[in-house]
């Protein structure tokens, strides 16, 4: 199986700081984002659009299993290392659960994107194994142009579901960022990893943000 | 990737009787199969049980994607192949929500070990090609050892527990049962695939059952 093969290099097990949060983190996100995707799914208009955001959410879950595969190779418990994650992700899904399938592919396509590039930010900061794993799992894939083909067909065909979305998309910026205010209050080592290069961070995080906004015609 | 390989050869297009409808009952059922198992993932006592039904449930959708395939190879639509069978298919699986952890194992081990078998004895009389597509996304994969284990476990730990999950799988084996009658009944090509020797396949069914049901120590 080519997984397997690309897997890390096992030889490479000296754990830098911040690395077990940024792995923990990482893995519950990947499985929370399973079971709201999988939840999400029942919003389909119909069984073809279903069974695709099912798919986008199987991706999440293999991810998942990617890195509660390295974690057991560094030696961690993927569900300790996940534990203290737990109640900041459960109430950003909680206080984002989407009424309908627009919202839904906004959500998977605005809030996940915003949180990618975090995850990306903070691995450019750690050593090559646990870099390549987290890259390789963060979605650039096939599924993304999904979610922005049905967005921007949407918005396209009635302004009135641009600004409903527009509003929407800031509401999961807003919770997305008050719970990684509060996962680096609780993380000092996550933080250390960032640098203290925060300031353009956050204006990279907000460019790219935009630009997706822009791709799919919402508002900023 | 190795699953485009062992797609189909889409030169064996001519569309048997029965063939349409088994196909798309099955890939409703695997659809179906990844929402409930998804959801009921929820129910797992801890993190990496909960990761590991989540993993079950992502095997579904990677079977139906194959059926989907080639249900487009062959000029069908899937959603409209479905159609036929999601009442049918929700109903068995409204009336049999899981309400705990083993519940849902059980469910998962008896409910679509029942239903695997009797897609098994369909798919022998027709082509190659689409017995071999239907054999293969059946589940005869490493999860059944993780849920047979966890029933086993917590019947030999709890008497109790023994009862309990032996009348519910009298349940599953009934719902199962009483759908399995209602689509026979409105799909009599399906029928015509079973041939002349139902009862034979009954008692093989009842007997497979019963071996399943004697291997984690639950009384038929």
């Amino acid at each position: 199986m080519s997984r397997r093969a690309t897997l890390p290099d096992v030889s490479q097990n000296t754990l830098e700081p911040g690395v077990r949060d940024l792995l923990g983190l990482l893995a519950y996100a990947q499985l929370l984002a399973f079971d709201r995707m999988a939840a999400d799914a029942r919003l389909a208009p119909d069984l073809h659009r279903r069974a695709v955001l099912c798919e986008m959410a199987a991706v999440e879950i293999g991810n998942y299993r990617q890195i509660a595969d390295r974690l057991g190779e560094l030696g961690l418990d993927p569900a300790g290392t996940m534990a203290p994650f737990v109640e900041a992700l459960v109430e950003y899904h909680e206080a984002t659960e989407p009424t309908d399938w627009l919202e839904a592919l906004t959500k998977a396509y605005i809030g996940d994107g915003i949180a990618d590039d975090f995850y990306r930010e903070v691995a450019a900061s750690v050593g090559p194994v646990d870099r390549d794993l987290v890259l390789r799992v963060l979605h650039a894939n096939a599924y993304d142009d999904f979610a922005r083909d049905e967005i921007r067909a949407a918005v396209a065909a009635d302004p009135k579901a641009a600004s409903r979305l527009s509003m929407w998309a800031r509401r999961l910026v807003g919770e997305a960022l008050s719970q990684a205010v509060r996962v680096a209050e609780e993380h000092a080592d996550l933080v250390v990893l960032l640098g203290d290069g925060g300031a353009e961070l956050f204006d990279r995080l907000k460019q790219a943000h935009g630009d997706r906004m822009a791709a799919v015609g919402l508002n900023n």
